[in-house]
Order: C-alpha cells, then structure tokens, then sequence
C-alpha cells in the first residue's frame, strides 16, 4: 500500500539511494537509440563515459535507463545534459504522483505506467522522462513488461512521422503509450465486474464482496494515477517553455482526450461497483428477511401445538387419592372423542395462524 | 459496459479500423442531400468518387454515412473536405465522450444520440458531425432507429428557416434532435420510477431493487453523456471560429438550455432512486423488525408454559420404593385441584407477558 | 414527476402548443393594469387587439396572461411587443427552469411560483415575464391561487415607491412576491417534520419513514427552483442591458438575500430529515436488538430446561426383562428426593444463566 | 427550527414590524457610550430625540439598543442617522444570515452572537451594526446574556488601543467577543462528545444516539452560522469603502483566522459525530450478532436433543394386542442399557456440535 | 480532542498567556545558533538580554525557543526583532491552523509537526517562524522529540548549500523536516491498516472496529494539518515579499509535491479505512446471515418433529370407560408397526425438508 519511497526525514534534499534487489544493487540496463528520418542504430550500452562523447547532437537521441540500481551511471548522465539533482532524486524516489515540471533546457515528467503481470495482478511501474531538444532520457524501474516496445517497433519499421518528427513527438508516443495501456486494464477489470454482477443475483457470497472491494481499491489507485496524469498532458498541451512544438500539441489533445476518457470510466466503474455492493447488502438483507419469515412461521405454527400435546402429556392422576371424586383431573383424555377433538383443535389453530400469515403476507 | 473502442496500445495515431459485422465489414449506407432555398435533392451514394466531383459549393451538402464499415469511403471524403485522420480515428473509434474540435476550415463534433430499442432498452449510438461553410457530414453507427428523420423531413417540407440557412443551422438542427430525444427516453425511466414507488411500498421484492439498480444505472449512464454534451452546445455557442453564425447561437442557446434542464431531470430521477432505494431499506428493516416482534412474543409466551407441561410429563415414581414415606414426589399431581391449578398458573403467565409486551409496545 | 412538457422530438424549434383542460384549450383570463404616478386602471380583455391599439406609452402597462390555452392571442402580443418565438415557446412549454434571458428591447424572466392548495400539497406554476421599458406582460399557468394580489392590492393603493418607479419595480415586486410565497411553503415543511420528530422516537411506524421521504422529495424539488432563481436574481442585479434601473437594484439586493436564506432553509431541512431518517433506522436497529435480547434470554433460559423434564419424561422400563438387575435404567425417578433434587437443579441452572446474562450486560 | 422572521409575502419591502413580548410590545434598553480618547461617557437612554440633539460629532457615539419592540424609536435613529429601510427590517426580522451591506455613509453588518443559557441549551441571537465615521449602532435582540460586557469593560478602563481608535475598532472588537464566545459553545459540544465515546463502546443506549443527533444539528446550525460570519469578516478585510482603516485590517485579519479555525473545528466536530454514530451502528450490530450466535448455539444443541427425549417419551405399548410378537415396539426401553445409551448418544450429539461451532468459529 | 488554545472571550487582541506546566511556569530551553559558510556556533541561552546585544548582522541567527512558558523572554525578543503582539499570541495559543502572515521586515509561518511519541500515539506540536533576512526565530512547545535535530547536524557538518544560503534555506530546511515527518507516521498507519485487512476477514472483532475508527479519526486530524500546511508552502513558493530568494524556490517546489503527495496518501488511506469498515459490515452481516440460516434449517427440521413426538406422549386412555367401544383412541399406539411407522414419517418429512432447503440454497 505504501509505495512511496522516501529519504530519511530531515536529510539533505536530493540524496540520491539506488533501488536494491535482495539488498544488492544490480546494473541496469541502459539502450540507447540515435535516429533521424534516414538513420536508426540501436544500441545497449556499458559504458555511459563513452556513450555520452559519441552523442550526435543533429540526430535524435533516446536513452532508456532500465533499472534504478546504479546512482552513479545516472549522475554522469545528470553531469552531461545538466539535469537537477532533485529532478534526479524524484526518478529514484519511486512512487511520485505524475507531473510534469520544467527545467532550463528541458522538461521532467513523471508518469507512472500500469500492466497485468502473469497472475493478472495490476502492476504500476515509475517512469521519468528528461525531455531535451534533441534528446529524451526515460528511467523506468525494473520490471517483465515493457509498454515501449510497440513505440521501439514505429522506430525500427520508420513508418509515421515518428523518424521525422523531434524528440517531442518520441516523448509523446511513449506516453501516449503508457496512457493506453491502462485501457486493457480497466476492460479486465470492467469484465470482472460484470461476471460479478451476474453471480450476485444468484448466489451472493463473501468472496464477491471481497472482489468488489478489491475492485474498487483498484479502480481508486488507477484514479490516483489517472488524475494528476490527465494535468500532465494538459500542462504539456499548454507548454509554453517551446519543448513541445506545436504539430504535437495536436496528437497530445487526442491523448489528452483518453486520459479524460479514462477518468470517466474509472469513475463510472467505481459508480457500478458502489451500486453493485449496494445491491450485494439488500441482496442479503432480503434474504434474511425470507429466512427470518419461514423460521417465525414454522416456529408460530408448531410451538402453540407443541404446548397443547405436553398438556395431554401430564400425568396428572385421574383418580384423587383417598376416595375424594371431585373435580376428576384432565376429564379430556377418558373422553372417546377426546383425541380426535383435540387433533381437531390443534389443526385448526394451524389453519387460522396460515390464514393469518398469508392475510399479513409473510408468506 | 466497456463500450469504447480503441485501437492497441502504442499503436500509431491515427489508426483507422473498421467496424466488423459477424466478422465482416459491410458497405455503409451513404445518402447525400444538396439544397438551397429553392432547391433540395435527395440520393442515395454508391460511387463516393461520383459524388465528390460533382459537390456544388454554392449549395448546402449534407453527408450521411450510415454504418462504420467501410475506411477507404471514409478517407476519399476525408481526403477531399480535408478531413484530419485523428478526427476520422474518433469517428471510427465509438465510445467517445461528446466532445467538439476546431480543425482548419472545419468544426468536428462528437455527439452520443440515444433511443430506446424495441424491447425498451436504452440503446447508444455516436454520430460525428464535420461542420464546414456549405457542408456537413455525419457519421453515424448503423442503426435500426434513425433520430434525423424529422429533420429530412423538415428540409423536404422547407418549412421554418431550415432551407434558407447555412450548414451551421443544419447541424444545429440536427443536434437539437438528438438532445430532444432524450426526453421520451427519461420520461420513460420516470414512468418505470413512478410504478416502481407504489409497488415498493405495498411488497418490496428483489425484482424491484434489481429494476431500481438498472434505472440508476441508466441514468449515470445518460449522465455521462449529457454532461460533456452541455459542454459541447456551449462551445458552439461561444464559438470563435466563424463556423457558427450570429443568428444560429439563438437557437443553440435555446438548444443548451435543453441539456441544463436534462441535466437537471437526471439529477433529481438519481435522487428519487437513491430516495426508493433507502425506503426500500427502511421498509424492509420494518418488516423483519414486525415478523422479530411476533415470533418473540409466541416464543416467549409458550416456550415456559411448555417447560411447565414437560415438569408435569415427569415419570417420577409417586411411591418412594422401600417403606421410606417422605417427601413424596410430584404431589400436585394427586392433588384433586392439580390440573386446575396448574392450567391456571399458566394462564396468569401468558397473561403477564402478553401485558408485559403490550405495555412495552412490542404488540 | 416528469413535469416538463416539450415538443415532439426534432420538431421545429419555436412550435407553440396550446395548453389543453379535459382535451380542449381554454380561453385565458387577460387582464391589463395601466398606471403612472397619478393613474390606475385594470381591466378584463377579450379583445387583445383593441388592447393594443390603445396601450399608452407614457404609462406602465401590465398585462397579466392567466392560462396558455391561446396561442393566437399570444402571438398577437408577441408581435407588437416583439417578442422571440423561442422566449413564447419557454412561456408555453411550462416546466422550465428558472432563467433570465436578454432580448433586444426587453428581459424574458422565467419563474415558478409555489403555493399550498387546499389539500396543503405545494403546487408548482410558471410565471414568465417580459419586461421592456413601458411594459411588462407576465404569463402564467391557470391556478386557483395567485400569488400576485398583494402587489395589485399595493398598485390600487398607491402606497410606497410601486406607482412612481417604472415597469422594473413592478417585475421586482411580483418577483418578491413569488420568492416570499417560499417562505409559508418551507414553514408548513418544517412544522410537519418537527412533528415527526418528536413522534419517531416514541413509536417509529412506516408511516412516518414515507413522510421523510415525501418532505425530503418536496425539498430537492424547491432546491431545485430556488437554486436557478437565485442566479435569475443575481442575473438581474448585475443586468447590463439598462432595463433594471438602479434604484431598483437595491431592493433585488435584498431579494437576493431571500433566495440565499432560502437555499440555506432548505440545506439545514433536509440535512435534518436525513438526521431523522439516520435516527429512525437507528432506533429500529436498537428495537430489533432489544426484542433479540429478550428472546435469547427467554430461549436460553427454558430450552435447556425443557430438555431436563423431557428426559424425565422418557418411558423406560424401571425393570430389566429377564432377571437381569443391572444397570436400573432411570433410578434418578425412584428416589424420594428426585423430584425436589431434579427442580432445584433446574432452579440452579436458571440462576446461572441469568447472571450470566447480566453479566454480559444483556439484560 | 424555522426561526426566520418574515413580512408576509408580497407585502411592501420595508415593512418594520415590533417584536411582541407576550403579545405586546416592550419598550428597548437603549444604551449610549460616548467617548474618545481622554472621555468616557455611559447613559441609560429614555429620550431617543433627546440623544440625537446632544451627539458630539468629534466623539465616538455607540448606541445599543437592546430589544426590538419599538419601531419608532429605531425610526428617529434611522431618520438621523440616514439608514436605509431595508437595513432597518433586516434587523428587525431576526434568523438573518450574517452579512455585510454597504451603504452610502455607513456599513450595516448583520451577525449571530451564541451563547449557552443556565440550562446548557445552545442559544443564538441577532446583532446588527449600523458603522458610520463617527458613530456605531448595534441593534440586538433582548437577552439575558450580553457578549459585549467585556468590551464594555475594556472601554471603561481605558486600556489597550480601543479608546484611542475610531468607531472601526469598536465594531472590530465587538465582532472578536462574538465570535470569541463561540468558542466556549463549541468546547462544551466537545467535552459532551468526548464523553460520549467513552460510554457509547461500554453501553449503547438509544439516549446516547438521540444526543448524537442533538451535537450534529447543534454543530449543522453553528455552521450555518460560521460560513456566513466567515465571509463577513473578509468583507470587513477587503472593504474598499474606507470606512474599515487599514490599522483595523490587521486584527480583523486575526479575527478572520479565528472564523477560519472555528469552522475548520465545526467540521471536524461533525466528522466524529458521524464516526460516532457509525460506530454506535456498527456496535449495535455486533451485538446482535453476538447474541444471534448465542441463541443459535442454545438452541441447535438442545432442539435435537429435546426432540430425541421426545421420542421416548411416547406411549407405544410394548405389547402388541392380539397374540402378534413381531415388531416390538420401542425395544431400547426394554434394553438394561437404553437410557445409558441414549444419554451417551445424546452427551455425543452436543459434544459433536459444540465442536463444530467452536471449528466454524461461531463460539 | 478541543486543543485550541484561545483567550477570555471579549479580551483584548494580543493577550499573552504563558503555557503551565503543572500549574507552573517553566523556563524554556533557548538556543542560538550563529552561522555563515565559514562559521558556526551554538550556545544555549539564559540571558536573553545578552544574546540580543551580541547579534551579529552579517551572520544567520537561529534561535530556537523550546516551550512557551516564558512571556517576557519573548517579549523581550519581539521588542528587538520588531515583532507583532498578534503574531507572538498566535505563536503562544497553539492549536492554530497552519498559515504564513506577512509582517513588515519578516514572515510569520506557523506549522504543525507531527510524530509518533514512545507508545506509538500520533502527537502535534505546534512550530511557528519569524523569519527575516538574517535571523530566524522558531517557538515550539516543549516535547520530548526534536524533529529539528537532523537539521541541526546539517549545519554543524556543513555539507549541502545549507551553510552557504540565507536564511530562508534555514527555514526551508526545518519547514521540509517537519513535513518529512509526516511520512513515517502515514507509513505505520498504513501498516496498522494493512494488518487490520488481513484480520477483518478472519475474525471481525469490536477491537477492529474501534481501531479502524481510531485510524479514520487520525487521518481526518492529519488532514486537517497538511491540507493548510501545504497552502503555507505554496505561499512561500509564491511569495511576493523578497523574504523568499529564488534558488531556494526550487527546494520549496520539492516540498510542496510533497505536501501534495501526503495529501493524497491521506485521502486514499481514507478510502481504504471506509472500505474496510463496509467490508467489516458486510461481513458481519453475511455472518449473521449464514447464523440465522442454521438456526432455521435446525429449528425448522426438529420443531415439527418434536411436535409429532409429543402427540404420541399424549395420555388419551385407550380404553373408553364405561362399557363404550368407539372410537379408539389413539390407535397408532397399539399397532404393531405404529412406533416404526411415524419414525418413517419424520424421517420423511426431514429429508423433505432438507432437501427444500437444499433447494432454495439456504445450505
């Protein structure tokens, strides 16, 4: 639940901490991609010194930090495109709500991607872009899945105008990646609730209340991640730093219309399984209120029966002791019409506490 | 539920896909209406190449393309009235929020039309609107139900100032439509409200809060909607662009005042369920609360009469074995007076507790 | 419920349809008040064309429309003064919300007056106003009660600033008039829920949970009219078109202030029939538990009870057939102290569970 | 509850009407404090025309009048002073929502003072300022309790800015008392609460809800109170009039942080009530359900085992009539061992479903 | 629960109230701490006489005032450094809410810091800033934990800019400890939750219920701190007095994504404590639920029986007496298959039962 990460309290700001798998820091994983509209080389890197003295600045340059376990490798990028030590920090620390926050010579953006793993569980993954004029650095936390691999296949294949187009357009793909990527997660989830809704009706059980609430528990998060994500596109939709050039402004209103598009839909799910755990509750409370009428019933019925048969069973003596004759105890039961009449008495009672419940209807 | 249509995740902007009926796109139905205020013609479009090469500036031509089948139709219109792809995408991609852009030369405006099917469902179809100076066309989901059909009918009948305005009122007319025709379909969710409230009150059933749950949903549903569709009249009413002339934004404020009161219906219709909702609660609590009240007091009033029967149904020897006189067990039942006694002992008990409910108002 | 009337879906804007009583429209009752400083005269009309011929421009001309079943006698009107087809079709399409509207020439104000009829259930009416420089023509639906004779019976009396100031005070104080008759309306709602107030906790009954919810429908419905009425008089306080004078715009101020008390009226009733229906649900809650408690404990108490003297109540045979001596079955019923031993532990074991019972604070 | 006073409906703006004291009208207490730096002057006022002559232009005038049965004397007021009708019938028609108006000459601000009476109960009152250059008039209703002593007190003494400052300050430091003293109001609302929540978990009880419900309008009503005096103050801070000077500004912006904190407190106050009253609910259905459990495991264990002593219980005679041996009837009764037997059956029966409630954790 | 502090009601502005310990007085803890890049010194101060005569200007002055039991310490401080008497009773009457005044020559900042004491209780501390060019005072009421101590070690190691900067990086740096605090108390809130969670399922208890409320009631109290706090940080990060350089800015902007983050973290905490307390409901409804269906299905199955079995316990004397042959009463008694037979038919008529419940899916 918790999944911010933080510095100590009180330390200096932007220290740096490297991620630790089993408490060891592990590599990166650092790619490198150098294209323009005729040339593409694609490349994993080692050496970050060397890299960074190779980098042409008339190409496009896209370096993807994969793993955040080696602090130094990102201050030596930090140390050459001069990007804050606190922008920095904000990329290690993971867990940041979305934003988007300008620099001198480019812009950082937080934005945090979501995917099924194998299990179906819904994962969240931090990552950062430091947007330049003709570079973009994307540092995203380990993870299996990768939602930039469709924007890598654009690139190698050309076709678009994503080869022709700045680095802005490439951050814009990524996100507009990252962005429809929650739309599969939601459908899960949408499909999910409406098997739920079917079964409800049938046969409600605690195992489906306890979906429900996983469900909305999901649905909140994703609107925690939706909302300031949906600010970020608008920030960079009305940017005025002249990082983000205009054609792509018009593919980032699109983008920012499925963010818009999600919120609605996050909101209108949450809506349905609220409903949905309403109706779960009456659901349950109309049952017990079936099961309570049968049990008042039955019990109504036979307990007054029940009584009238433990009188016949007395043993009360029904001669007095010591020649005394009056009155004669429990006369009833020597009469020859005595069981019959009684059997008689108890039916009817039966039969007009039936009328009765019926005329109430509680039956 | 998860009625939005997209295309993959990290595909290219822009992605055009076709709607698949069984499996298989299907022509859409194309009919193209030409008029000015002593004209009107009215044909059905095969060859869309035809008809492009003979569009007449000087006339209003509306374009309806009834079914989403077909792309290559929908990029020869596209390429000709220079349609933006991303505007085409959203016409493609159904599901869309409401929502209006300005494009170059032309205003695209999604809406969501709504009617009730048949068997009463409440049906959803989107129709796009590319509004530019002397054309209009519609794209439109295939439907069974068509809501433009009076307003052919008024261009037919050239009545009103329909024939004698530009494409702007066309496309005002025909969103007036499509808002119009919300109202049959709330004022049809009111009337299933309405039946359901005096029912609830005389036998709260399941079926009545599955309806109740179904109308709420409705409504959030029809909500969704309206809201961004408020917003869309209030952008063409405060449009900038030129496209929408003076004399229009008289009957579009007339056409906003429509979504504020629909607005306002839907509001008080999901109060109103909300409100049946907790009576139907509170009626139920009442319920179990009576049937409680009637089983405790049968219990109570028998279950000690019948223990005292069950005292009196004691096999205890009345003769202690071996000389031994006392104390001699169960007197009462040798006592002539015994079974009077005890019959009378029991009423007095019934009679306490009968009073004892009654004075706590339990009765 | 669905109170708002409206054209036929995708019918020309600005159709006029007559109200209808019993099937047939109705001729209104027109009446036509001329004043100034030193003038007064009211007269019934028949003839609205001879009205209009002799309206004198130097006087204020009220012309009060009591009924929409004609629509001729209202578009003669309409076209003298010049009143938009659209603002008659809001006059006759009654159900509107409350809103002001800036035509060239005059203001189209429409209200909805509240009233208790006989039965004391709140009756809803429409009131339109046009008000120009000179004139003021108000149309409303036909109704046994009209708000408006305190402001007649001020015009004939000529007492205070209502004959010298122009046709804006007189829309002023019908608005006055129509947002003072709320004031009666909320105190009856509020003295009936006071009532029930104090009756909730003495004896809930369904009874009282249905007029809950009958005072609170009633109160959405008047937030709903008082909500826009109070941005009708905030439009009128800041009107910029120069037909409400100054002098005027003071006395809107605390007209204002009305509307805002009641919206804060209406806030604090229905936060306190939601608080009543918390409690009554509360006080079931309890009910139910308190009955529950005083069934278990009865239960608790006689059912082991019961299963004692039914043990002694099994028939087994003292004697073994066949010589065999051991084991006696039952020897407890043979034992001259059985009878006082079995009832004392029975006595013991009431005892037991009773404080027990207190103990747990069940009693 | 409806303590809104009101002029009938359409009756003519400014109509002043006394308040009535069993039915008649009673004269005020007028109070008069002149004084400026180096003067102090208190007077009992009988002769309203009397006072007015006497009015030193060069000393702050504050004159109180305490009590609203007397329309004349606030008319001559008013007639000296230049006050507006309106504002005049605004004092007089008490339950106003606090405000500030301004007017040519003087501000007229309307408040709610509250205090809590000798038997604990939450008491509100209407003051109204009339603030001129050299003069203020506060006109409150007659009370036992008067929250202006201590700047009374104050002005007497002589300490402290407040002689030395203009009528501003007066009005300021009338203002802090008032909303000082609701401090106390709400630190008694506090302590109840606090108390509550300790008994609510020990017992709860139906008083203990209906004190819940009390607390929550009594803090519903404060904040309807509060909200409005909030905005008030900020008027008084962003008065362009000039009749606040900007010294003035500096304590009313304390003033303002303290509506801010009693609003903030109001809020937090109506948070834990409701806290509380889920609390009693969720307590009260606990409890229920404990007791449900109880009874259910009573009367599964012994049910079973009445019924099987029952069984025994019956009179099959042993001997078939008539010379037939075969079946007979209820042998166990016969066997040396069936009572032991059944016993032992029995003792397994109960020991079996007390193990299976303890499994299903029913126990 | 009631922790603001505030003076007499009516009292004049700037009241100074020492803080009592024990009915007492005490001397706080004063400490000056002098710096620049080059320089450091602290000293613990009792003569505040001689601190303030030693002030060296070209120096940053931090001193620390640890309890608020000295007025004329402060006063004293407040004579030199120019302080405003509001401002210094704000910083005495502690329970304020968060907010930043500007003063003429300084900033007044009060905040709140939280932390979590020895047995894990959330406790609040109030912390108010004067901070002007080269001095900053803090005032905090005495407690057993520093949250400033980190900072402390900063200034004494003298790494970072915080040696280098002015002093509004001071205040930057006490302001982010205080916010980083936050952190872990949300954290071991969290945790708490998360346990809970797990619990709820297994075993829902009144000690859950009381937990989760005491959460809810925490988290509404942080809230209410951070929702102003970061207000206070944004008015810094906009402040318009020069108190604030721009370099220092950056750090603020740092800080406010943190209050924003808290914030959020708050809110979703909140949603999952309301989640957890409808889970508990729904499970503790269902628990009765599953309850009450045993106790009919049990109830319903044995009652009949028992009934039967007690018909045959009846004492109707088979023989009439007095020579009368007919009817026999109770013949099933005397037929040789009678005692097998209405085994047969209970067993039937359980079985029948069973497999009604089965049906109906109350088993």
């Amino acid at each position: 639940m918790f999944e911010k990460r933080y510095s100590a309290p009180g330390s200096s700001p932007a220290t740096l901490l490297p991620h630790l798998v089993d408490g060891k820091t592990r590599k990166p994983r650092i790619q490198c991609i150098e294209y323009d509209a005729g040339h593409f080389e694609e490349r994993e890197i080692t050496d970050i010194q060397g890299l960074i003295s190779h980098i042409d600045n008339h190409k496009i340059t896209w370096i993807n930090v994969d793993g955040l376990g080696d602090v130094e490798a990102l201050q030596t990028l930090a140390a050459h495109f001069d990007l804050h030590p606190l922008a920095l920090e904000d990329a290690l620390n993971t867990g940041q709500r979305p934003k988007t926050e300008q620099f001198p010579g480019y812009l950082f953006i937080v934005a945090q991607m979501v995917y099924q793993d194998k299990k179906r569980n819904i994962c969240g993954e931090q990552v950062s872009f430091f947007l330049g004029d003709h570079f973009l650095i994307t540092v995203q936390e380990e993870a299996d899945y990768d939602v930039f691999n469709p924007v890598r296949d654009r690139l190698r294949a050309g076709m678009g105008p994503i080869r022709k187009s700045k680095a802005d357009y490439l951050a814009y793909a990524l996100l507009d990646s990252i962005i429809d990527h929650y739309y599969p997660v939601l459908e899960c989830i949408s499909e999910s609730i409406e098997e739920l809704e079917d079964d409800l009706l049938e046969k409600p059980s605690r195992q489906m209340v306890l979906a429900l609430h996983e469900h909305k528990r999901s649905l909140t998060q994703l609107r925690r991640l939706i909302w300031p994500l949906r600010d970020v596109v608008n920030g960079l939709l009305h940017d005025a730093s002249g990082q983000i050039a205009e054609p792509t402004k018009v593919f980032l209103r699109d983008c920012y219309d499925h963010t818009v598009q999600l919120m609605d839909l996050v909101e209108s799910y949450k809506d349905i399984t609220s409903g949905l755990m309403d109706l779960y509750h009456s659901s349950v409370g109309l049952r017990t209120n079936e099961i309570m009428r049968v049990l008042t019933v039955i019990t109504s019925i036979f307990i007054p029966l029940t009584f009238i048969v433990g009188v016949y069973g007395m043993n009360f003596a029904p001669d007095p002791p010591a020649g005394r004759t009056l009155p004669l105890n429990m006369p009833e039961l020597y009469h020859p019409y005595g069981y019959i009449g009684v059997m008689t008495v108890m039916a009817v009672i039966a039969a007009i506490q039936l009328w009765l419940f019926k005329w109430k209807k509680w039956l």
